[in-house]
């Protein structure tokens, strides 16, 4: 049932979409949707034009003050003999440096059409994943 | 853009699965998937057969010394003009007394047929629900 590093890790690369937790000095848990890319153990996002307001950057604020973060890829099937999830544990940091920002928008164009038409504008966020994980309801080599 | 909270509580009820975001006393935060019921404002899972190992009851142990969590339901879409996603925010609670948990594993067997053959024999959460919000990428009644 427990996934492989290696296996979690390549589940969670061909996925579209995660959810990002982060949480703030408070110990308040926030989650929030995110698309993002991945090199290596490097999973990067980008704040960019799907909707969001000034509220929406608490992840941003909360990274700043709490690196901690984790990012989940899960598939819903009414069979849950063919339920599965990966997770992705790690340190997140705030890229504002257009250079530092330069490598991982390249990656995000690269995996979204969409980001190819209209690239994100704003910062960017690299978390160093210090942990993949996951779990499979039914045994599978993938 | 901003969903209402009527209009986001809505959303969340009609999905089939959520994420739950739960932070430690070490201000880790930690996502997993859920199966879940509404009653009102408040939000129920419970611990069920699904594959899990101790270690993913992490989540428990987090909500015990911090019981604010964090829900979200989203679906993902290629056209980024479709997406949404809806919140629930706050404060949650492990029931282990089978007298309270009776009321939750009803709204849960009535929701999923997966518990009618096979209730869920663990704790129940209980979470009371502080805020519903959302978004949606494009105007919309619901």
């Amino acid at each position: 049932m427990r996934l492989t590093s290696d296996t979690a890790r390549a589940r969670f690369i061909d996925a579209r979409a995660a959810t990002l937790a982060t949480a703030g000095a408070d110990g308040r848990p926030h989650i929030v949707p995110v698309t993002f890319a991945v090199a290596g153990d490097v999973i990067v996002f980008a704040v960019d034009h799907k909707p969001k307001t000034t509220t929406d950057l608490r992840r941003l604020r909360n990274i700043v003050v709490n690196p901690s973060v984790s990012f989940l890829v899960d598939v819903y099937d009414e069979d849950w003999g063919r339920l599965w999830w990966v997770r992705a544990d790690g340190d997140a940091a705030v890229l504002a440096d257009p250079g530092e920002c330069a490598e991982p928008l390249r990656w995000l164009c690269a995996k979204y059409p969409q980001y190819q038409a209209r690239p994100p504008s704003g910062v960017v966020v690299r978390t160093d994943v210090t942990a993949w994980s996951g779990w499979s309801a039914s045994q599978t080599d993938r």
